[in-house]
């Protein structure tokens, strides 16, 4: 079907692409936690993919849904690990910055904020009183620029002026996602390289936030967290394409669609009811894991002087 | 087309029934408002539209979406002239119990104990110190008895404790409703003497909650906040029949209906991005327009008293 | 020193009175937890500590204030245990109504509402769906009923209403108190078999709950939130007199007293700037606590179920 | 009294010394609410006072304790009127920057951060598309750049970065403030074009926020959220050391003013138990004056479109 489905996630863009030359993906499940790797080398594919280039890492755990009691801290653990995998890649990154996209306001849209009131920030401890510190933990600072209908600024400028103060050598980008499957609003983390797409996000955010564009290495972390209303029409009309033999007439479909998306739903988004909850623990996950990826060893006496 | 279409709205209902014996509709229009009275005064019509016999009264101001200075207030003082119009219709209602329906930490069902925090409370001190009162106002009361899931308690037995010890001569009460249209999600209030119909709101009440089951006069007023994303399929799906001329195939598109529902949707609700802030709107306005026909000329005074 | 100091823990209260007849005080520590075990039988000493005869727990862990990644669970499994302990003094309680008294628009009063946000209910549960459940755990409800002046109906009235529609066979209140320190505010959980006084907590019930007004018996637990500024002037006053050998001129300085307490303080309350993340935790403290101890080996699986 | 009593408002200042050369007060008073304007002129003054050079303007209105309908109105036009007094002196401005200060978390603190959510941004439209204004309106844009113990990034710095993109002729930074009397907490608003001087505010910046810092004129709005409990304690001292003739004592009361301080109060501070809602309130009025002042005869057109 032609119509465009809009997905964040490289596994949702790659399942409706099964077969692109220039991309592979390894899969691997522990302990109820499957693990998609997906490596994006080819220029045709990303196009294609509307991705860039690198490396995505999909961490799916259905039973969150249940909320059992230790679920969550291996999830965060196994995000832990992944990030690890990824900064090695980098270096050693000494200073990093972590930076939370979206709105602090629109609850699907709050991860990101969310998150950087969580991650223990010690730069400024580093900076004024080292002693602190139990040794030589990273420097690590977390702003959240807001976004540009609510401050009137590109985010992506915020940014900008952040790191140029901080020098980091590394960012990380947190954000809410959109997906193509409610089902994964709860259950779902993604991992990048390639930092944050321009259009990205439930907030769209107009520039990229990448390596390009910032100068230094940039890892995207992001969690559906919508599935834009269209998205359910469009499903529904695939569907209906594919059983009643009606393939022939795209264009007359494409046409329903669009009246259907134009009458109904706009900017709408489609949540469980329950999402107030679901990001709160959303953003425990995803803050625990940085804070146990970027601190390590030293993480729990860090915690104790932080949080 | 035979799938049932959920509104709480008896104007949306009674639109997939436009001819329907046994019920009137007058329309008028105000300043940008417009009103819709319906009288549903037949058991064949009631069963056809799945509402209870009754008034109901629907408040539509689309410019509502604009936020423009005055029309908040203007919107606050019709709902106010059609509840006292309603409470003409009841006695003098000395005594008056608002009811807040709905769970506060669900933004979307939010709105009833959001109201309830916001309604100039007097019967305790009318009880305590009549004395600060500006002459003999009402004696208002206001509880948000929660949701059988986070009590695990009937929300109509907490209410029918609550009528047994103050013994209120009316209940007003307050509810999330779902819409058809996402459209009025932002812009329309209903209010009617029927009380909330079990299974209705949001979070599907158990029970209803009206004259019958507290054994005193029941108004409800509802704010259309989410579309079940049911709707939205079963639309696309309506519009796919209508226009490719597949009517025959009824069971056929039932069928696919209900897959891309299970699939997708469960319980899954569509709402505007901006849920939080509407919701936070409409609290006010329908909050001002209780406060007002309930207090009437001494409305201002009771006012500074208790805010 | 004459100034009555209002505190609503009995353990302070003793501190001012360490010698009266009638009170025993047994303690002990685990882990950096100290517990006091106070017993308070005999009418005089009742009075003067102005506290309802029965006993007293008060775990206290001054290390939470850095928030040690283990000792929140720790703190709640004695919480737990203690709980217990009272529980099997009174019997098998297989339904369980818990109360959050206090004020969830203000922070530190809303310790109560949020707790029972927190606990697990069942008592619907295994009255539609028993199977659900793994096997014969508690009936579990929950509720806030709001305080007098937000909801115009003693609180005491509506959870009377509830108790005669639930026949719970324990009640266990949850609320805000006052300390004389304001180092208690983050490390400090009372219990009580005498449930809860007529004036005590940050928002000053009108009534007492207790076995006496509901007919059942009440357990409350509390957490110190605020101190009273007057407890600041008035110590700051003691402390002088005791320093300057002012003793003699105790007229004269309780005038000074309320003269610095009427021109600044009033209700006033004195919290750390912290408050928000500390009403946060001591929450999810409570709440583990009393699921612990209500669901015992069962814990896990209810969890799973509910939360 | 030699003790340091800690407020960030030049009229209090002023007021412990009331005879100061260099300092002028102008006082009048409008409907309830009273005006002052302080020039402080001489370096001298300005170091016994711990203030910057400039000029101070307090808006007091003891009645908004009560809530009146039209106050809040009637206090946020006086604010504009202010505000365009202290902008005509600076020039055109065509380009203005808010920044909120403080910490979104807690809530006394949250002031800055709320008011930028609720100024009109318009900079990305004038950027974008220009043409959906109603003529040639300010571009106004707004940041919230958190606390340094939350990001890791000295605050003065993440300003910095967005003046340097944006390039705004004027700053306006808004921010809670400690004051000496509590009944100043909800009814006064100060403004002053010397920007906010390091130590100030709730969160005690520790830089500077002004001309010279930013090099660019910076005018700053505060509201008294906050007493230190210190306060409370010093003025405790204060007054029977006036009263009981122990002035010659002072060494010795200003020892046991720290000994109760330290067993008490560290970073302990004193709020009305109503906090939540006053703070609510009063970004009500900050945000509607400065809107009012920046937009002038568009302020509603400018409203539909943005709020």
């Amino acid at each position: 079907m032609p119509f465009s489905i809009r997905t964040d996630l490289a596994m949702e863009a790659r399942e409706l692409h099964p077969s692109l030359p220039g991309v592979t993906e390894e899969k691997e499940e522990h302990d109820g936690v499957s693990i998609s790797r997906i490596a994006l080398t080819q220029d045709e594919a990303a196009r294609r993919l509307g991705k860039q280039k690198g490396r995505y890492i999909t961490l799916d755990a259905p039973e969150l849904t249940n909320r059992p009691l230790d679920l969550f801290e291996r999830v965060s653990r196994m995000l832990a690990d992944e990030l690890n995998g990824l900064i090695e890649g980098i270096g050693a990154c000494e200073n990093v910055l972590v930076v939370g996209l979206g709105n602090r306001a629109i609850t699907p849209d709050s991860l990101g904020p969310r998150v950087v009131e969580n991650v223990y920030v010690t730069r400024h401890i580093k900076q004024y009183m080292p002693e602190a510190l139990p040794g030589p933990v990273r420097a690590v600072s977390a702003v959240a620029p807001g976004v540009l209908g609510v401050t009137g600024v590109e985010t992506m400028e915020i940014v900008r002026g952040v790191v140029e103060h901080c020098k980091p050598d590394l960012v990380i980008a947190v954000d809410s996602l959109a997906s193509r499957r409610a089902a994964r609003i709860s259950t779902t983390v993604q991992l990048t390289d390639t930092g944050i797409s321009p259009g990205a996000g439930v907030g769209n955010n107009r520039t990229g936030i990448d390596r390009e564009t910032l100068g230094v290495p940039v890892i995207a972390i992001g969690v559906p967290l919508v599935v834009f209303a269209a998205t359910i029409s469009q499903d529904t009309i695939s569907l209906i394409a594919d059983e009643t033999g009606l393939h022939g007439d795209e264009e007359r479909l494409k046409e329903l669609a669009a009246k259907v998306i134009a009458e109904h739903i706009g900017e709408l988004i489609v949540t469980p009811k329950e999402i107030d909850s679901i990001v709160a623990d959303m953003t425990r996950i995803v803050a625990d894991g940085i804070n146990m990826a970027l601190f390590g060893a030293d993480y729990a006496e860090v915690r104790m002087l932080i949080a």
